[in-house]
């Protein structure tokens, strides 16, 4: 099982490498990949379209601005499709959210949040659909959700003895 | 396998069965449910630490305003969460949008657009995950794909005309 | 010389016949099309690559939600790709104005404001960019911007003597 | 009389101290805790539904992005839950305004305004709450409003003299 | 104890009642007003400075567009004011949502959601003050959620045998 | 002929000073304050009560969040009240430009735009508001224009030249 | 004395006759026009740079959409202009609120709020101004305050007595 | 064949330089100016009635928060004009962005996107719509796709190889 992590522009790369860190954190083959959708629209397609016989389960998408190409994969295959916006203009990321999420009926876009907390999501997310077939995953996850747990709580502690 | 589909107030179904509505299409079991993040809390946590031991494979919550109920039941499972926002306010959704999809990293909510085409693309979305673990789904996808694909065309026909 | 109008889906119509009804008006050849990006992605791929071969001058695209068609399109060509952002959903179609404006630098779609007016104004951007090599569309278009002046300076006659 | 203060990551201290500091200095006792709605939801449910009885008065609860945190607390509870909403990403905060603010009918959370203004507009509006119980609040009230006035006046004097 | 419910024009009332309703239902002693922070702000003035000394416990204050009203009450008492964005411009209530929660820190206003919904909620928010100093009310508000959650849980049962 | 230069709290002075270099520079009389709406409210009511016998002209009033000075100050006078949104939260200024330019019909607030380009042409206007009365400083307008006009041409110059 | 009253189409009548019709009420001269920033921009400049000679003592300009007529004016004259942004797009009237409130530094609009409150606004602006030179206007401002202040509390006498 | 890049504010020159950066790559004559809609209108509507004339074939025109410029020179010519909002406030450009894009029906803008990435595109538009009468362009834009696409594809390439 694999996910492919692609990116508008190789200036959202430290946005999404925190989903391709997650993923192998996960142990979870990942095929990280620059492929715009508006300079390299064949590729986009040609890629999207092999994307399930290579034998990828999901595709993270992450752009900026008009931030078409997570729709335009989602086009081209049935695979799950997961949109990160991200914060590349003077807008914040609206932008880039609304380009992804207002998908009109029939091609959807799993969205998740603007910038590094989204790619972090996205790559989550990837697990928890791959977990449907591979119920090994659910336990890592489990395990993931206990750690965060653990974080919060060494917090907690911390803050009340102040 | 079996998709939930729960909604934080029954105002919400209009919206919420075009989800329903297409799952069955694609011959999903589905498990309807009005759940309220605010208003029955202990029920939601239930139903989420439940929902997989449940035969549940992914959960669809819809809602409006403060939109908390997808990211609630995200909480408390690690089923794939996938979160309709409802427009119910006089913002126009953008307050169930922010609410659903701007979660904190480390619990995932795979949002989809704003009202009846959110719905519809959750319900497609729940089946895009199916398939990775039944790939019997891809190719009703492909057939969903094919159909909407000769609406377009047909539409095109008839414009091209007149 | 000839003008493609294509929409995303058949109930961008009302909206982007004022772009062709005007365009007739001029005495320009229009192609009407409706062809998705996001539902018929190879189809609209092979109408942008042939546009300039079929004898296609300019484009005007119209799309709502996530609007990517015009986008798309001009990723496939470089003749001048005109966008018009439909208002068709909650949000009164900033959505669609963002999907559109917002792309990325290298490939530029020109962008008119939202709805009928924005189709109208598309047309007659379109028209200028033609009489750039026929200086006849000039001419045509100074008598379009008299009559229009005469309707305001009527209007103005007609509210002074209340 | 307790009020506590409550937040959903550590990183939101800097903003959430404004509140502690603030009760101390009218010498009400507080309870300072980091509890995450989604990372740990179960802690914040035994918290909510025991602050009655562990002698909480209100409850401060800031969070920022899709801020659930207050919301959910006020599930659990009949206490005034006051909501904060932290920027805490590339929104301006109005994400977790919108969270916060916007809740369905039947389940109130208290507002205030971003950030640490709001956070210490928290504080005074706990203070206020409970001088309807205890009346030597309203007289601690006053003197902070008078000092606020006198270092408005003292400004006033600084630059009328300029 | 009372509270009073306070709106800046009569066509507020609609929304506003709401609130009446409510605390009515919960046999809590109501002072209606209309007064307008900008057409009557001496008005305003004296009854804010003598809300206390009239026994009132608890001001609702719901006004629309620049809504200064909740925030200018807020100015000459320290008792809890609760401020309800109403909707009543091309807005969608956010311009009064922002007059209302954005107070500068030593003022606070306890601001609810826009429109109805906010408008019960802070009917909620009123009693649930009152409650720190008359447990009764407590109780009450428990019954108050318990039917709630019968009518959610009533739906539920509803759409599950759909 | 005086104008009066209000701002709500003395870190808007940065931006208010704008106004008063500039209402100096057309030999205007001013008086600077610092009076706030929420904190020292009887000083501001007597002071835009008295302000016309005070031999005031036009009230220039600045203020961020929440800013209710402007309107205030306008609910106690028929002077001209010039309202200039101070950008002082994470909104950019568009929450101090919703409460001062949407006020309800009758009493109303001259806005500006937010920051220091606001509060420059406030001053301008103020002095075009005393030129109806003294037509000498309709003279100063003039040359202040021709000035500007030079800058721009200047540059225009030295551009044209690279 | 006379105040221009001036639209950039004569769909914006019914919004800016709320303006006309005070000033008429306050037995001011109004000069009624229809006047296209874009349709007729030759004679908007001539309207502008002819007005203080033609006896108008303020220009009030309302403008829907990117609402460039009060700015326009205002770059012609140094009368004070009144800018009315007027809803006329899908976006609520922001579009024509920024286009005229955000001027850069030099030419200042005096703008007011939205729609018919900021036509009637408008027109008391004007008021206000020429009061500066004709204080006899001061009279009628306080007595129309005065009448909008029974107003208010014949509605709050009601409103008590139910 | 010439095309005349203008500004509002010297202070835009970083933005619009992209512009006539690029142009130049493409072998296009530039005309650069700085022209202010406002503080030297006569000047623009010289420009803009004599631009045809003066051998322009296309006009880009940038300006920040009420940005006039590109309409008022749009008002005056039927010459393709191309508007670039800049951000130059402390709204994100949003303002000019409005002020540009939503031109009343009649008289068309081309908008691109806010900023740097608006510019360079603006440029590219005016080669596409030179290329109408010009094919050379057409090849020149061709292999300036081509190397865009090359770098993506070298982009791709490093980051697969880590």
């Amino acid at each position: 099982m694999k996910v492919a992590v692609i990116m508008g522009s190789k200036s959202d790369l430290p946005v999404m490498e925190e989903a391709t860190v997650l993923l192998k954190q996960f142990g979870i083959e990942t095929e990280l990949r620059v492929l715009s959708a508006h300079r390299c629209p064949d590729e986009v397609a040609a890629f999207a379209k092999g994307a399930a016989d290579n034998g990828i389960s999901a595709i993270i998408a992450g752009a900026g601005m008009a931030a078409h190409l997570p729709g335009v994969i989602a086009a081209y295959t049935t695979l799950p499709v997961i949109g990160v916006p991200v914060n590349a203009s003077s807008l914040g990321g609206i932008d880039a959210l609304f380009s992804i999420v207002q998908m009109p009926p029939g091609i959807p876009v799993a969205t998740t949040g603007i910038g590094k907390a989204g790619a972090k999501n996205a790559a989550l997310l990837a697990v928890e659909m791959l977990a449907i077939a591979e119920p090994s995953f659910r336990q890592k996850l489990s395990s993931y959700r206990a750690a965060q747990k653990e974080t919060v709580l060494a917090s907690d502690k911390e803050v009340r003895n102040t």
